[in-house]
């Protein structure tokens, strides 16, 4: 009976937000990493983006998103937004009755174990930004660290226009990060999903003696690490295919599908459905 | 008795919203145009940008902040948004027993009004351009007239970025309006509330030939002709002081009062509260 349970338990699937679409980067790493476990993914594209908002509006809008999921039996939640992340991740861990990480403190534990000049870059939302969040948590693995924040509000907007490869997207950057001009950092945390998908823009400003560190990797090696030490994770005999995914959106599906399946994510998005997150 | 409810009402305030700080544009041109009426402002900060969501999202969320400008007894209603105004006019009116306006129909018939060869041009959000609501409305008047509409999505970011007079700003506008290039317009809307801040560069790249409409002025007459038709407008000789206005919003009041106090309104904002308004 109780290893029927536990069973049922281990089969459940892990649930990932995002504010929209970028956290779908995320959701590719774990699917990529974790190759027997299922996923239920919420993007909530009704409201938004979440970089420039309060932290109460966040954890309001976190946590009607964490009763969903729960909904789904998720078995663990993965806050696949930095904001969300940085906002609300706390208060949702106080609240509720199971796992939940996020994207945080994953990228700053891959900056510190690889800087080198001990001196960290961060781009991210005005929010993350803000909230100093990766300062304080580089700081509690190494009080010394020097940590560079800036914000880059308009990288969302440029991604989602498509100009990934453009003159004007080069000119935006090259000024952003201008703030790390003569500041000797050897690592740039990339802190916003949609980040990455500019990475080789921010390559060719940066150089190659600074290292590029996208936290949706490390993020899906602290989830398997998560359900191993709560004994979640699922028989490593599970075969996951397409449709145990589930994708559910707070706007209408159309736009998020086509950019799920622009991504190389590894299947194709048949079904995205649209819930009501306001009534959770 | 009868006499003293006409007064009450004559005396109500209008209501007017918009999904964030861009209303205000056209609030400050209400406030000029008829200096006896009070306002009571809603700017959806926590759910902004409405450009690009869908048609059902911006009723539902329109649907709320009516009822919500309800309940602080407003005699008319002006929606500043053109997204909303786009997408959800026609299921307001239909829906509430109070006269609501909105800015395209305003917008449209100065640009019929002025133009000499025909042939108008539209710049507004994706949900605006994509309803082809001021290709309907222009249609309506002059059914042979040529409309051409061009989405800006990144206007909006850039505005909020402070960035409104700048190379990026240029050459961001350079591109979207070489849409235009040999298409022989001498008018264009400028669909959407941010718009009007980026003005000058618009203006250098259209050049002394094409006439830009800002819909905010056309939509305080419309709204003077509205209150008159329903012998609802306040009477001359009423005063209104700035604490008489009211302003409300769905995220943190600092922001938004901020950009309130940076556009020359006639008066100084000094209290803005924020409500929940997925209650209503």
């Amino acid at each position: 009976m109780d290893k029927n349970i536990n069973i049922e338990k281990n089969l459940a699937p892990i649930g990932i937000f995002d504010s929209g679409v970028g956290g779908l980067t995320v959701a590719r790493e774990i699917m990529r990493q974790l190759p027997n476990e299922s996923v239920v993914y919420f993007g909530d594209t009704a409201r938004v983006p979440y970089g420039s908002k309060s932290q109460g509006t966040i954890i309001k809008y976190s946590r009607q998103i964490v009763r969903f999921l729960m909904t789904k039996k998720v078995k663990a939640i993965v806050i696949a937004c930095n904001t969300a992340s940085a906002l609300a991740l706390e208060e949702l861990q106080k609240e509720f009755d199971l796992p939940i990480i996020g994207v945080i403190k994953p990228g700053a534990k891959t900056a510190i174990a690889g800087t080198v000049t001990r001196r960290i870059g961060v781009i991210a939302t005005e929010g993350t930004v803000h909230s100093q969040i990766y300062t304080k948590v580089i700081h509690q693995y190494d009080p010394d660290a020097v940590v560079i924040s800036k914000p880059c509000p308009l990288f969302v907007p440029l991604v989602e226009e498509g100009w990934l490869h453009d003159t004007v997207t080069d000119e935006v950057a090259r000024r952003y990060l201008s703030e790390f001009d003569d500041k000797n950092i050897d690592s740039l945390i990339l802190g916003c999903t949609h980040y990455p998908l500019l990475r080789n823009t921010i390559k060719k400003i940066m150089g190659s003696r600074v290292n590029l560190i996208n936290p949706a990797y490390e993020t899906a090696l602290s989830l398997r690490e998560l359900l191993c030490t709560h004994n979640l994770a699922s028989p490593l005999q599970t075969i996951v295919d397409s449709h145990m995914h589930q994708f559910y959106v707070s706007d209408t599906p159309e736009k998020f599908m086509a950019f799920g399946n622009s991504i190389d994510l590894p299947f194709y998005i048949e079904k995205v459905e649209q819930i009501n997150i306001e009534s959770f």
